[in-house]
This record gives structure tokens, C-alpha cells and sequence, in this order.
């Protein structure tokens, strides 16, 4: 199935992101492929949890588990070669990036959960890898800071959903879903669109200045 | 009814928080919804989860989770005015700390758990959203290191158990629980009461030296 | 039984590790009872999470609770004997971590999950109180860096799993995986053994370099 083919694409690529990362803290190859499978399952499995969706995509199916962890592996490998190649992953990681908000929307809507929470589990899968790569490499969480990514995930989801909802057929929605959101990130990626930035750098008193300062 | 009116100021309050903090980190909208509603209903979310409590608060009312992103997005216009109004806010969060709690406690009797689980989840349910946020924040957090938070909840998640164990009509336990647990947590931060400091400096040797000190 | 008896015995020592890890960061009495029980029964937690194995091993068992809160705010008084006492520590250590991964099997076979899940059960077990402690404590997660300690649960997993597959009775099992797994952690430690480290240090252009500036 599409899906599925595009599926696996998304989480080899976003593997290599996270092994990229662990690379940069200098970690062994068993953080490597923690950090890899975080980065690739991690966003579906924070959504399978809140959810109560059980047994997990990769308990269920341990494959996708082997190709994490091997495609964190073979970054250790290929690392250079990833960089000179950044374009072609920036556009896997966009097809990702729709396609993990595709799938996450889908479950909920598999479990008949309103369709704000349909939107928020398409946001989830689509974020949450990155999130979780970013707290463990102890870096900024990128996907709190810059471009249009939960957006564009939120936007897919509700584009899939609305579609559907006006009962149009599964293949077309999910294609143009694909396609759409695709380009949408891609632009976002290029132009630098971004969501406005809160800046609030007012001192309160009530911090823990001393603590702050070994970190 | 009283206490989910009390929620919803609490939730308001503690997502108002959450938006403070992202902006300290430059977080763009989104971070500011995250962190908002991490903050705000984190700590309920992760005591589900923890006791298996399906489905999720948030899930099963989303409107839940629509107060905590408009919240944390008010922020972001009245942010110098919250600052002034920071006493409010004491009060507000010191409120929304008892209700949380004695929702926790509630949702763990519901399930028929042992007291000490009933109360860990008053705890879990008052301190974890905080925790969740200065996790995501990457700063110290403060509940772990300053004044009576987890005590506070600790007390109002036994006084709860407790008046209600001893057959003390629902009603009054409720009132009773949050006008001592509000007081007690407002003398806690006008006094600077807090629990003893464990400070353990020494230097063993099979700490990551090199590493620790790129953070 | 022999495995409860070791259980509490590796519970106690990895709530005292935690507590170490609290002081080093100032935490109050809560926060160190928060770390010490994270980090004791943090990987079990995480892989009841996962595996959706309600209810969790504490909620069922809050005595558990009990003892790795006393573990840690005992600590605070013995500390500096710990210190001294750093080798019975290490041993204290690695028998924990056989036995978590022993546990940690078990539990994935018992819910008839397939052998690579069972075996990534013995390693969230073994591995993942310590990742969060490291992460509570915002220190480099040393099981990512550092020595042979995830490939030892998983070679204990591995191994139990293997041999109930051949039909050896559990109680050979059991045992013959502890003496192995052991020893091959305190060698690990003994001789310096490690996982290959993965450095990637080439700078990408899309880094988030103002925030990472903060940090």
C-alpha cells in the first residue's frame, strides 16, 4: 500500500535525523539507535499512549523497530554523504511529516474521537519525534522555535479529516493531502515562513537564579 | 459545579504560566500552545496514563484543551500586564494546585487504589504539569527545588482521603480541603517555608566529565 | 523468592544512585524522593507504559513506592559513606540491572509479545530509570555515552529468552543469567568496555543557532 511504502521512507529518514543528533553529543551506538527510533516512532508512540491505542505500531509490528535502529546505524556510516545530500532530506523529511500526520489523524478517527482531538493526534505523530530526539540531545526543541512543521501537520490533518468528512473517496483524499501538504512545507522550508515569536525576557523575581546558573 | 469552575481557573492559570515561560525561551505559537497545555494539563494527563485511567481528560473533552492554547495565546498580548498582576497569579496557581490535587485523589478513589496511591496521584496530578514545563523549558525545576508544592499537595490529597474515609459528606471535604490547602500553600510562599536542601557536592570519579561540560 | 529479594535489593541501590544525582543538584527532600523512585522504578514504569501492562508494578505493590522514598531521603544522611562504599555500589548496581532485565522479559513473554520486543522490554527496563534521572537531573544520560550497560541487558534478555526457548528450567534460567550477566557487567566496568562512539561534529546550516547560544 502507498501508505505504507511512504511510511517507511518517513521513518528511515527521520532516523537519520535523530542519529545526526546523537552524533553531535557524541553518543555510543546504542544511543544512536535510541535516538533514531525516538525521532522516527517516537511521535506515534506518544500518540498511541495518550490515546490508549494499544499494542503499539512497533510492539505490534517489530520491524519497524530493526529498520530504525539499522538506518541509525548506517548514518554512523554515511554521515557526510547525508549532509552533501541535505536537500533530498529535507524533502523526505516533508513527505514524513504528511504522512505520519496522515496516519495519526486516521487512528483517531479509527477510534471515533472528535475531530479536534483528530487534529491533535495528526499534530502529535507529526512533532513529537522531534521533540523527543531534541529533550534527549539536550538541544532547543527546533519544532518550538522555527518553520512551519506542527502547522503544517495541523493543517493536513484537518485537511484529511474535512475531505472525508464530505465523503470524499479515501485515495483521493489521501493523495491530495499528500501532495498539498507537501508543497506547503517544502515552501515554508524555502521561504522561511514562520509562526510569530513570543518574546518575553521581563526578570521575575520568583526564579531560582542559583540553580539557573550551573546549568 | 464548584470544582470545575475551579478547574477551569486553575487550568487558565497554570497554562498562563506555561506561555510565560515559553516566551523567556523565544517560542513561537506553537511552543507557546504546548507548553501552555502541557503545563496546564500535563500533570493529569501523565497521572492517567500512570494509572491507566483511559480515556484521557482532554480527550474526552477538548474544549479542555481549546482554554489551555487560548490561554497560552492571551498570554502573549497581556504578558507585561500578568507580570503586574503577579500576586493575582500566586493566588490563582495556589488554587489551582488544591483543585488539582483533589481531582487526582478523586480519580485514584474512583479506581478503588491503595491510599498511597490515591495520594501520589494528588501529587502527581498538582506538580507534574510544572515538571513537564520547565522539563520542555530546560530550566531547573522548581518544584524540586524551592518552597512547598508537592508537600502542599501531599497534605490535600490526605485531608481529602482522609475527611472522606472518616464519612464526612463529599461537600464539605471539598470546601474544607481547599480553603486549608489554599492557606496553607499562600503561607508557604509568604513565609518562604520550604523542605530541607539536599546538597551533595563531592566529586566521584565515574562522572562524564567531558561531556558534562559541553552542556 | 529469589527474584523479589534481588528486585528490592536493585531497587535500593538505584534509588540511592538517584539521590546522589538530586544532591549534586540541590533538590529538596521531594525531589530527591522524586529522582531516587524515577530512577529505580522509572524503567519498569516506561515499559509497562509501552506495552500497555496495567497496572503498573507500584500502583499494584505501593510498598515499592515505600522503599525507594526511604532509599532516597536515607541517602541524604549516608551519603558521604556511599562514596566511600563505591564498589559495593557498582556490584550493587550491575546485580540490578540483570535483575531488571530479568523482570523485564518475563513480563513481555508473559504477555506472549514477540522475541525481539521481549528483548527491547529487558533493556527499557534495565536502561531507562537511569536515562531519566539523567534527564530530571539535566546531565548527559550516561547509559548514551558511556560503558557496556544497555548491550548487557540486552544480552541478559536475549539469553533468558533463549534458554526458556531450549526448555531449561526456569530456575537454571534465572540463575544462569544473573552469574553470567553479572559478571559481564562488572568486567564491562572493570576493563573500560565500550560501544563504538558516533562524533559527528560538522555543522549543518539549519541549526537553530541563537537558541542553542542560550542553553
Amino acid at each position: 500500500m502507498l501508505l505504507t511504502t511512504l511510511y517507511i521512507i518517513g521513518i528511515t529518514a527521520e532516523a537519520m535525523t535523530g542519529a545526526l543528533a546523537a552524533g553531535k553529543r557524541h553518543m555510543d551506538w546504542f544511543g544512536v539507535m535510541l535516538v533514531a527510533s525516538a525521532t522516527a516512532i517516537g511521535g506515534g508512540t506518544v500518540r498511541d499512549i495518550l490515546l490508549g491505542h494499544y499494542p503499539l505500531g512497533w510492539v505490534a509490528h517489530p520491524q519497524y523497530l530493526v529498520i530504525t535502529c539499522l538506518a541509525g546505524l548506517f548514518t554512523t556510516i554515511v554521515a557526510p554523504m547525508v549532509v552533501r545530500f541535505h536537500k533530498v532530506f529535507v524533502l523526505l523529511d516533508s513527505l514524513g511529516l504528511i504522512v505520519f500526520s496522515i496516519i495519526g489523524c486516521r487512528v483517531a478517527m479509527d477510534m471515533n474521537l472528535p475531530v479536534l482531538i483528530c487534529i491533535v493526534a495528526a499534530v502529535v505523530t507529526g512533532v513529537f519525534g522531534g521533540l523527543l530526539r531534541d529533550l534527549i540531545c539536550r538541544r532547543p526543541p527546533m519544532v518550538l522555535h522555527k518553520e512551519l512543521y506542527a502547522s503544517v501537520a495541523f493543517m493536513a490533518g484537518g485537511m484529511y479529516y474535512g475531505m472525508l468528512y464530505l465523503s470524499i473517496p479515501e485515495t483521493i483524499t489521501t493523495i491530495t493531502t499528500l501532495v498539498v501538504g507537501f508543497f506547503v512545507r517544502v515552501a515554508a522550508v524555502q521561504y522561511g515562513w514562520s509562526l510569530p515569536v513570543f518574546r518575553f525576557d521581563e526578570i521575575e523575581n520568583n526564579e531560582p537564579k542559583k540553580a539557573e546558573s550551573n546549568s
